[in-house]
């Protein structure tokens, strides 16, 4: 195999996750519901220009989240779904490329987000279609939540954001940003945390506090959160290198940095990592499904939503989707 | 009267607020002691380097402390006090400044931060000075709060350090920053809203969601909260002055660009901002108070809240003390 050759990301090591996550994974029968209803409400609140990526947009997501919570009601998947096409939205529209032009007007449109997730008095200014958007999911999320799972949400919403800011920072030079700084905040920026935090509220459960700081579920959660960003780095890397180069700011450029490897090593080493993480979380899974209540709920949801980032990257229509990040 | 004299921050019209909070603030028996622990607090994690500045940043930060919640225990008096020199000392090392010369940078540090606060399993990394007191502050927040206090707690802990950065981005050049997203984020940067949030731990009250959302309620701290920023730009204007010009990012410079007025013109009108605020804090205070339970314990710590900022501006040591920020 030529040097050529093996730079291809077409042909560069992929981690094999089918003995953990052997699928099929179940989806939700109102996939397609859920995929309507989030191309109304993208249209409705006019965050996505082009019918075309509306539609790419709301078809990933809606076929994704039906996979994140196959068992939950219609509310609770439009719910999850249109923060999700919101979240995906913004980062393409003020992240990213936007974000790394002029990170203090990316600060400006968080803080405008920040005035409503925090939900005081001070005047709301002129929100402006996010705004607006947001307003509405908030809202949707406050009547369906309990107050501590509401609070849990907004926390991590605020830790998305404010990941989108961090990596606007870095996006076009992470000579800064280790490998350990890396993985700490890209489950932010995939949003596996805040999905995380909306499973509760999706499904009807409420988590005991010494469960959710128990070491098992911390485990869990922890693997999955690796898990996301990761997978989602290297099914992204071909799609990214076409688009002109992909960003320093993603595993495989951090590996090759940090240990001074190629391409192709460098996506061996991430595939076990992966393959690793994959094996700690499905162990966790079945260890804490044999619970009853909800700890098994949560295990079944992390579950799920480990599945529904392995069918994103896996689908088809992820290589030509605009949103990079989403489920 | 010349215009130069006009211009002097020592003659310009401050508010009159003795008719809303007319003082003496009572304080605390233990003001000393928490002076005393916030000193030795601040040596260990060596977060301010010269003994001169920790002494005068516990001091200040101590009596002030004593002042914002007279009735509260030893420990909870230690740890607010504690809290607010942390975020003094982090804004005076890493924000302003520093933070407008290397954004990114600060980006990374809050980053350190966020990973803490949201208590995932990720790597810690080093979490240098900062990082190790903070881990130390949320310990004793977790062990003495109820969930929900410590997610209401870590929720305005993010937005103070997302506000140190939004600052950061826009303190030498305020062009694209209105009255309106100033009066948002000034709150988060003059770190109240983290303040109010550690009222029901630090005093042993919980409020109701339904009072708290409740209109009378939302008022007072949102009165609250304009006013701690506000009485706080107008007493550092001269301190700015001193130091080589006030940022533009100050109330008086936002409203004399707003309004196209000059300085002395621009303190009559802040002046009366405070007034009118203080004015519907202290209406609401009196009606609350009447309450029984929460909702009076509630509206007394916010009154004691406005005072200690009151005291804190009023303070002498304030015009030599490093901490802008704190009450």
């Amino acid at each position: 195999m030529s040097d050529t050759a093996r730079a291809d990301p077409r042909v560069l090591p992929m981690p094999d996750l089918s003995g953990s996550f052997p699928g099929p994974f179940p989806a939700s029968a109102y996939a397609d519901d859920i995929e309507r209803h989030a191309a109304e409400w993208l249209g409705t609140y006019a965050l996505v220009g082009p019918e075309r990526r509306r539609s790419a947009l709301a078809d990933i997501t809606g076929q994704g989240v039906a996979r994140t919570f196959p068992t939950a009601d219609r509310e609770g998947l439009f719910l999850c779904a249109e923060l999700f096409v919101w979240l995906a939205a913004f980062d393409d529209a003020h992240g990213e490329a936007a974000g790394a032009r002029d990170p203090a007007r990316l600060a400006r449109t968080i803080a405008g987000c920040v005035r409503l997730i925090a939900g005081h008095d001070e005047p709301p200014g002129a929100p402006g279609p996010f705004g607006a958007a947001l307003r509405d999911l908030l809202a949707r999320f406050g009547a369906r939540a309990t107050p501590l799972q509401y609070l849990r949400l907004t926390g991590h919403l605020r830790d998305t954001l404010f990941g989108i800011l961090w990596e606007a920072h870095h996006i076009d030079s992470a000579e800064h940003i280790t490998l350990s700084d890396y993985r700490a905040m890209r489950p932010h920026t995939v949003f596996v945390r805040t999905l995380v935090a909306t499973a509760e509220a999706a499904l009807g459960y409420e988590l005991p506090e010494s469960d959710r700081s128990s070491e098992p579920v911390r485990e869990l959660e922890s693997a999955v959160a690796d898990l996301a960003g990761w997978i989602n780095d290297l099914a992204s890397y071909a799609k990214e290198t076409a688009r002109g180069g992909p960003s320093a700011l993603t595993l495989p450029a951090l590996l090759m940095r940090e240990h001074g490897c190629d391409l192709d090593e460098a996506f061996r080493r991430a595939s076990r990592m992966c393959e690793r993480r994959s094996a700690v979380a499905a162990a966790r899974i079945a260890e804490l499904s044999a619970a009853e209540g909800p700890l098994s709920d949560h295990a079944r949801a992390l579950k799920s939503i480990a599945c529904s980032y392995l069918w994103h990257t896996g689908h088809p229509r992820y290589q030509v989707a605009d949103a990079s990040s989403g489920p």
